[in-house]
């Protein structure tokens, strides 16, 4: 169901990379927690990976992701989303926020399904479907913010 | 081999739960994905669910992330780690940076473990084991970031 | 040639405060500083405004201040911006981000108007206006990420 | 009382520059605030920006700040403040986080000065100095976040 193959080429690199590393394919969220505890031990980085350090490492992540859609307006991202070579930068943004939020998630010895299954769970208490669906006036806009509440609204 | 069982009272909770939604448990990020997109679904609010919406509310939790280990030094990062009630603030708030990162994924047909993957792939030639191996001189700390280069070290 | 007073009621119950803190009008950064350094010696609070705690905390401060926008489409912005008893919301959080940036050039001895000074010089022999004016095509949209530069466009 | 000259060498080129643009020296926020007016009129960018947009620029900027700090302990941060060519980064950094929220400020009519002694009025009654100095137990620690509250501590 994918509408563009993410150009994918570095994947398709690595699955044929016989090299050092020898790497298999990452199929899930432990493999790849698996496949970054590694290659930070390979370098000797995890000295480096305290919570601290690694929440700054995804600001700056973040950042850079939100620098790639700063000035597009809705139609020029979704130009963006579709055109197979553009989208590349916002793949890799994506996917290096991904890959610190894992790495934060294993020195914390967060279980991040778990925990985020408990987190909608917890939404869907919050936010029942009859009394936020759809009208514009419920939906949390602004008023959360203005009352200065932590509600963040749609999801 | 989880440290701590992440109080998990909301996750179990909801494994009980035979409500409106019935829903069954989470096992994958393609399980995630797709009950974020009812959850979604069932409060039309998917019509809010555009890239640059859902980049600035990662950047919302990713700024309450940061919150809570604002005033703390690492040792007290590690209590908050261990502890197992002080912790929750701190795994849902992990929780809350996947949720949208996933939703963003998917508005934006990425495939998150491929990207990662993608990403390590590229990494791993970047910054080749023999090279930047422990040495803190050949850590890289300031130097790429006064280089003015994009280069964000460790991982 | 302010379009709305910022409601700034707070603003004017400070002034009329004649209690312990005695406090003068802020008249310019230098007399922000003084008083941010005042505050937080009062509390004793000195201890945690370390450059990364600082940073933490301008980051969660800029995470509220996306969440107030993260629903709102350009028009539902400028409504609220229009709004006087709606903008406080987004007065506030521009005002926190400006407290903890000012704290943190404070405590790493930076001058803000000087330091912003030589930005922009710098920044107006990397775009000069010639090359850069209007066309949307030259302007620094997707190229720049895509390139992987760390250049960030307008501004 | 500045430790360091910021080595202010941009700053210092500037003034001896009487190119097209014949600046003067910047001494207050409202002339940086005109400062940058002119230049994004003369590369016609005002178009760019919206609130939203010079949101997510603010967040790319407080992202590469991060990113500065993001695998240094605090002692070698300490070191980077004090070195006079290492903390052109940092300075840079901040210099961009500021000429971003005064963009923001100004295209939103927001009087800085005025929003931030507003704030500083409200935090001094939300954090009376008797109740909250010193004694760390008191220090908003953990309690506010855990407490799911938008207090964000010292300062």
């Amino acid at each position: 169901m994918k509408l563009l193959p993410d150009d994918g080429s570095s994947a398709r690199a690595h699955k044929n990379d016989e090299g050092s590393s020898g790497e298999s394919e990452i199929s899930d969220l432990e493999g790849l927690t698996r496949r970054l505890q590694r290659f930070a031990e390979e370098r000797e980085w995890g000295q480096y990976h305290s919570p601290r350090n690694l929440i700054l490492a995804l600001v700056g992540e973040v950042g850079e992701l939100a620098a790639v859609v700063q000035w597009l307006d809705e139609g020029r991202v979704d130009e963006l989303v579709r055109d197979a070579s553009k989208r590349r930068v916002l793949v890799d943004e994506i996917a290096d926020v991904l890959i610190y939020l894992v790495r934060l998630a294993d020195v914390c010895e967060v279980d991040l399904l778990e925990a985020a299954q408990g987190k909608i769970a917890s939404n869907e208490q919050r936010y029942p479907v009859d009394e936020f669906r759809g009208s514009a006036k419920k939906a949390p806009q602004w008023s959360s913010s203005v009352s200065g509440g932590t509600e963040r609204g749609p999801a």
